[in-house]
């Protein structure tokens, strides 16, 4: 049975320390959250998760979701109970509005609980973590009259969302929707077509499901500018809020996939089912994006929690397990062998993996303050700055986290040996698991596009010259502090090899522009790794100052600084590879003709 | 259903062109394998293959294998047939010593076609290369009298054989091996114990199963130098070769893995099973390491044949999906959207499988052809070189192959989004089946230890010296070619930064053994690289030889030169960052103790 423990101390740490939060107390909503107040909801939020919902992650792996011959789908053993629990204690309603029933809490702490809740059982965090997604959307777009009439239920729990895009002939390429929107009398709209993947699309959690469907209206232009977005409930809602009748929207099946059995990903079927507009039509692409962005910090978070408890993991096998001797010499000489510990290759694997889930748990936390820092920073200068670097940070997040998630999963399987093959130990589930965040919510290819084909671009520069702005403050103050100059100079380095690249980009893409997209995956990871390297420097700073300031705690911040400089020394190695491999261009590697990739017998 | 073609025409190019085979005509067995021979050899096993066995793979994955009440094991639907028309075939008699009933042709040739039937089925093929494991070593330990015994029977895939080294509590560490062989009166052993993980360790295929068992006799020493190994046949055999009574060896179980599922993956019982020794007592270590190394250059293999088949799967997708339009315009204007071939990110992991599937078969082949010149070459010399050549590049090609072949594997599921994760579409198997190659025979971690903790250090350095000697000169005959003199220029530089990690090793891993194990990882990889990139200045060079001589097949031989660039461009840029990792020693890597490693709540 594979363990699980919220790593809530680490948290604290980025959130109190590193993040300082308590120095925001003068925006909306953060002066609830007080030191306390984040102590208890990360601790008895790490508890729930630990308890209740990570004893059920092997069993949705192992029993799936069924789906009856009406149409009904059962989720696995105990996880209609658990979200019971889930909705009672009000988790999903941390970070919501209070306006519609939620707690107004900073996204900073939503967030930490979402790690947890994924760490402990990523199907199951999907049922609430896909209602999220769908309440900002009409948040962002819907009208008081469908916010009301949606959102307290949504933001309960009582009932769950979905977000309707694939089809089977268009994923990414959403300008080739066929599914229909028909006006009704009413001012409804009838929606007709087949949607695929539709995560938490059909099961028997919440007693009503709100569906939110992309469509096209009769003669809207065929491409991406003629979408619109549409409100679909499974039971449609009376004037009084009760339930009423059954919507034509059905499931037709549900898919076998790699892994997340728990959750039913499913195929609906919209035969005529009553739908109303959310914003204005032809603009569902704009809604979507809201959406969108949102769900792919929380794919991020997700390449974040497998990683995480497949390290927790490893670390307690390569501790137990005994095989060979350390290279120095017996450490247990009584015993008949040293735990597997001892060995550099496994402790490179293990401070990979400690490498990359603290620093990247930092990376989410910070971009989750600026989610809330776009909407409640006090100046229009600091939320526009706030978003200007969540929108660049956000392919980062899901696309180098997710990359990276899944390496690390993979490599703690790894450290099992022959048992992290097999599958009762649940090594392979955390791989399988974590292998679906590199697709979903744009795969990692339309992050890196996003990336370097957007988001650099946008407003002159002005987000990637703000990154490199803050960097190179934060690395000025590192290089004064005794102890950090080295690091601050590894990484300034770094930095250096990205503002090349960056550079290298703005002088040939004009020109050719294969050769942004030719290095865009590449420019991914190359800002995953800057990134993660000031997180790294911020964490070792606030480390050497608590060191200085309180002695207490002291295993854990050096510590910190340790694995600071194991970042430095292992990741940011990279950064030069990947400029040259961005430089190298386009030329090799679009030359060739359809005609060279067939296979001659 | 997932699609399969023997890549012949490539497999023909290296044999043929590259490596030059019909040279070696004067060596005994390679006079048979004529141009013509090669083509009808190649060209047959890879219809076999792509016919008879790649049709089977979906099925062995979802049906796996079933553990009766009795003991007994059956195979999926169709896999006893298709070993019998592999066994009435002779497919597994190729690079047998004739003397036993083989064909006694190169094992280069037996190469090409072991990872033909690996990419069309690898639980499949497991089966008979298991057998060819447990060959290897009765070969070069067992007794005249063992030979005649098991040998024919083995050969002709009449019987299969298997490897039993790994116990609950041992793998890597076979000094901790609790089976014991108690000596009967007869010269044989009684053999008692229990084995775990042993692949096709019991199955309906073969009418007998010869198990190759390492064990502990009375008194041996408590290390690896109390081993002995051991033929313990499922059913005894008769003076007259027939079979007699039902050995007590049974399978107890088998595991639920990952992937891999239509190989029975044996818990096997023994109890008190009569057991020969084979070779001396005490010395089984040394009879598995033969086994182990040709069973390590098979697995090598594997990690090629899953990306090929990955990669020829995700070609045809590309081709036929399409979304969006490419970068520089809509290259089929009169369709709704281009093929997602267009997209430069797509290529990119089209090109990266391309440069790596066929620089990987270049190297395994090479291998092969070192493995006969070790017993076949004329002179002492050829020989001893060849001989350690091999043995330095085992641990690349068995742990870089798998890693990076892994790596394309999940690349070419990425290439097919949201469908990549569906099972129906094949590609999570690829990927599934990929991961173990990672594991067995000895985990890449171990590979990297023998690597960098023997070989490099084996004679004085000898193998490694030979290596870049080797290496040196193909880059300076590349040098004077018109074309290729940039690509040797890089390559020389990328040799230039494995002689630097290899010197850094000399100088510090003396004064803390640490500082190798902590960089072999990356050392094996940098190598990896390497070696790669040495084959593809040769097939480059033998291409354009190819391209002034004859003319013919232009296209064939243009992309071959054009994959080598891209290898250059975005492979190698990775050998300095690998140098510079190995570089940083051990000290941030080993630094923390295992408290540092818990998760506080």
């Amino acid at each position: 049975m594979p363990v699980y423990t919220a790593p809530a101390r680490d948290a604290r740490f980025i959130i109190n320390e590193v993040l300082d939060l308590a120095s925001y107390n003068n925006l909306p909503g953060f002066e609830m959250a007080t030191p306390d107040v984040v102590d208890a909801v990360i601790g008895e939020g790490g508890k729930f998760c630990a308890e209740v919902l990570a004893p059920l992650n092997r069993i949705g792996d192992t029993q799936g979701c069924t789906r009856h011959d009406d149409g009904s789908v059962t989720t696995p053993e105990g996880f209609k109970q658990a979200f019971d629990q889930f909705r009672e204690a009000g988790w999903g309603t941390l970070s919501q509005p209070e306006e519609f029933g939620g707690q107004g809490m900073p996204h900073v702490l939503g967030f930490a609980l979402e790690e947890f809740i994924s760490s402990a059982n990523q199907s199951f965090g999907m049922y609430p973590g896909l209602t999220n997604g769908a309440v900002s959307a009409i948040i962002a777009q819907g009208s008081q009259e469908q916010k009301e009439k949606y959102l307290p239920k949504m933001i309960s729990n009582e009932w769950t969302g979905t977000m309707n895009l694939t089809e089977p002939q268009c994923g990414t390429d959403l300008g080739m929707i066929r599914t229909r929107a028909v006006p009704n009398d009413d001012g409804s709209y009838a929606i007709t077509g087949t949607k695929i993947f539709i995560s938490a699309g059909e099961h028997d959690m919440a007693e009503n499901i709100i569906h939110l469907v992309l469509a096209k209206t009769p003669g809207a232009p065929d491409s991406t500018k003629g979408i619109s977005l549409f409100i679909v409930p499974k039971f449609l809602v009376e004037e009084d809020g009760s339930l009423g009748e059954r919507n034509p929207v059905s499931c037709g099946s549900i898919e076998h996939k790699m892994g997340i059995h728990g959750n039913a990903t499913c195929v609906l079927n919209y035969d005529g089912a009553k739908g109303w507009l959310v914003g204005e039509e032809n603009k569902g692409l704009k809604a979507m994006f809201i959406m969108m962005n949102a769900a792919r910090l929380g794919v991020g978070v997700q390449g974040l929690s497998q990683a995480e408890v497949a390290y927790q993991n490893a670390v307690a096998y390569a501790l137990n397990r005994r095989q060979g001797r350390a290279l120095t010499g017996p450490a247990d000489p009584q015993a008949q062998a040293d735990p597997i510990f001892v060995h550099p290759d496994v402790r490179r694997m293990l401070m990979d993996a400690k490498a990359f889930t603290e620093g990247m748990r930092a990376l989410c936390l910070w971009g989750a303050l600026l989610v809330d820092l776009t909407h409640k920073a006090q100046t229009e200068q600091e939320r526009e700055e706030a978003d200007l670097l969540i929108g660049l940070l956000t392919p980062v997040i899901k696309g180098y986290g997710t990359d990276k998630g899944y390496e690390v999963a993979t490599n703690m399987q790894q450290v099992f040996g022959g048992h992290g093959y097999i599958e009762e130990w649940g090594m392979s589930q955390f791989v399988r698991d974590a292998r679906i965040a590199q697709i979903y919510e744009g795969t990692n290819g339309v992050q890196a596009m996003d990336l370097c084909g957007r988001k650099l671009a946008h407003k002159g520069g002005a987000a990637i010259q703000a990154f490199f702005k803050l960097a190179a403050d934060d690395i000025a103050r590192a290089k004064d502090v005794a102890g950090l100059e080295e690091m601050a100079a590894i990484l300034e380095k770094a930095v250096g090899q990205q503002q090349a690249a960056t550079m290298w980009f703005m002088q040939n893409a004009m020109q050719n522009p294969n050769h942004l997209g030719a290095g865009a995956h590449h420019y991914m990871h190359l800002m995953g790794i800057v990134t993660l390297g000031l997180m790294w420097l911020r964490m070792a700073s606030a480390a050497k100052a608590q060191l200085t300031e309180t002695g207490e705690d002291k295993a854990f911040y050096e510590a910190k600084i340790v694995t600071a400089r194991y970042f430095m020394d292992r990741y940011l190695p990279d950064a030069g590879a990947l400029r040259r491999k961005i430089e190298s261009g386009s030329d090799s590697m679009m030359t060739l003709s359809e005609e060279a990739f067939a296979t001659a017998a």
